[in-house]
């Protein structure tokens, strides 16, 4: 399979299949990496996948990261193009401000690709933030996403989820916290939380 | 790095690290996806990750396994043995009374694993079911849990997750449904289910 993205007009997506609007919300853990685990079904179904990482943790899954460049080199599957903070474009600083300009940089370029309909799943890790303290406007996401050309599943992950997404979503799940190990004083570690 | 399995007295984990057993129930989407992206995470830190599916489902993530057999063949990471219905073991049937007998066939052969450390996260898929049915003995599962040697993650998910086993747990997450696309009367499909 080729490496370059192919052109709109080519579909690859089953027939009878819907775009969707995808939530992960709630307080719990999950959220990302259960839109990993949908992102390869989406790898493994051919399609061309963009993840969009909106906020610089202090630690990145950098299992899946590797794991999505592999899976992109790789000569079967779709593939998956990465940006997060820092590399992807120029988050470099943990100033709130400068990660307000970050957040609404990174959502013009997510418009670009959305109109461009460069991908056929969009993951926007961590973006209900951005949404949730409105340094991305959500009459122009709604606008947006509502009205995406072609076919686009998109998945938004976060916690607080602002209800005018939730109403505008397909399919929204809550994590919700039953137990975690800081409970027991044990923290968190490599090859679970990163 | 080598594709042979360690052997256990190689510290393969980082200092500090705890083995946790972690559980993903509810009734939402979301708790297979997740284990899987903790799957990555613990690949992406380089342990030997076996993963046991206890249900034949109608409709495996292919995706997911897909992935797998490309991260455990590649040079980097760690490796990902895959079990499941059908192939793994000699899991065939749909009838009930058989699935039991597998669903025990596939808890034997996870508590050898269990005993010889053969792996250093344990992803056990569907695995509240045998438990929920007793299909397979609390007891006996309680007590191989608490005391297996080493150092070994075990992920458990599905619905119904019994009291004991939350009790026994470091990190339990509940996926609570919000919304999903059913509602609308859109169905199931490809890159998103499956």
């Amino acid at each position: 399979m080729s490496r370059q993205p192919q052109p709109k007009t080519e579909k690859r997506y089953p027939p009878r299949a819907t775009p969707l609007i995808l939530v992960n919300t709630g307080t719990a853990k999950g959220k990302s990496s259960s839109s990993f685990g949908v992102l390869l079904r989406a790898w493994g179904q051919g399609y061309r996948c963009g993840v969009y990482q909106f906020l610089k943790s202090g630690k990145w899954p950098l299992g899946e990261r590797k794991a999505a460049e592999l899976l992109n080199d790789a000569e079967q599957g779709g593939t998956i193009d990465w940006f997060s903070c820092g590399d992807g474009w120029t988050w470099t600083s943990r100033d709130i401000t400068e990660t307000e300009d970050l957040a609404r940089e990174g959502w013009e370029e997510v418009k670009r690709r959305i109109a461009d309909e460069s991908y056929e799943f969009l993951l926007l890790d961590e973006f209900t933030y951005p949404l949730h303290y409105g340094w991305v406007d959500m009459d122009e996401v709604v606008d947006v996403f509502t009205h995406r050309p072609g076919f686009q599943h998109i998945f938004i992950t976060g916690r607080y989820a602002p209800d005018r997404l939730i109403e505008l979503a397909d399919l929204v799940t809550e994590m919700h916290p039953i137990k975690h190990p800081l409970e027991r004083g044990i923290k968190a570690q490599p090859g679970i939380e990163w």
